[in-house]
């Protein structure tokens, strides 16, 4: 079980259109995929940067876990996303090391990957996130 | 002129040495430098994974600008920074495209890179690094 590269870094933005033109524009990213996910409330644009995914993190919803978290902190890093080998093992390993769990057992994330989230408090502040290709 | 991957995230904590413990007991990374660097009032941690450092940046004075950023906001995330082909032309065409620069001009940074930052209010909230190797 190990880490092998950062998966991708979430990015919480007020305006995915406004943002895609930085990331465009400014930083010559082509956005590859703009995506609604429902059950987490907010609309989603990819880019694809060496190893590592970009992907912008609009709020559909002011309750959801975007929208409250651009309330708080404004807009900025939300995580990181670490591609892993053996996530249950990561699990396991980060519980045996008093880290609280988001999620105790990994669930089903976007492209078919197994994904988990460490929570904050005991990761420095740094909302974290395993993923895993589904087998 | 262009992006070329993830160069380093660097993160705020209060104390290098709790948080070293987490990346390499809960992570598996392996630390493989510590360094202070006096001018900027910081004491950095290294880790490397796939094609990015990860850098914790301890505040050695609560008025540096790591020490700031923990008061007001936390430990967490604290900048991103991309490996760029063209620092000079890529400066230019932030300005150019309206964003606020940090440094107009490259200066000198660790690892003898040449880097320059742009201000997070018009980035999206991301304080936003390039850097490219000197010549």
């Amino acid at each position: 079980m190990n880490l092998s590269h950062i998966e991708h870094i979430g990015i919480a933005v007020k305006s995915i259109e406004d943002s895609i033109k930085y990331y465009e524009n400014v930083l010559g990213l082509k956005c590859y995929a703009v995506e609604e996910v429902s059950d987490q409330k907010v609309k989603t644009a990819f880019f694809k940067l060496g190893q590592t995914k970009i992907e912008l993190l609009e709020s559909t919803d002011p309750e959801g876990p975007i929208g409250k978290f651009i309330e708080k902190k404004g807009e900025g890093i939300h995580h990181i996303a670490f591609a892993v080998n053996g996530i249950e093992s990561m699990l396991n390993k980060a519980e045996e090391n008093g880290i609280r769990l988001i999620d105790k057992e990994p669930r089903k994330g976007a492209e078919g990957m197994n994904i988990a989230f460490l929570h904050p408090k005991s990761t420095g502040g740094v909302l974290t996130e395993f993923c895993e290709p589904g087998k």
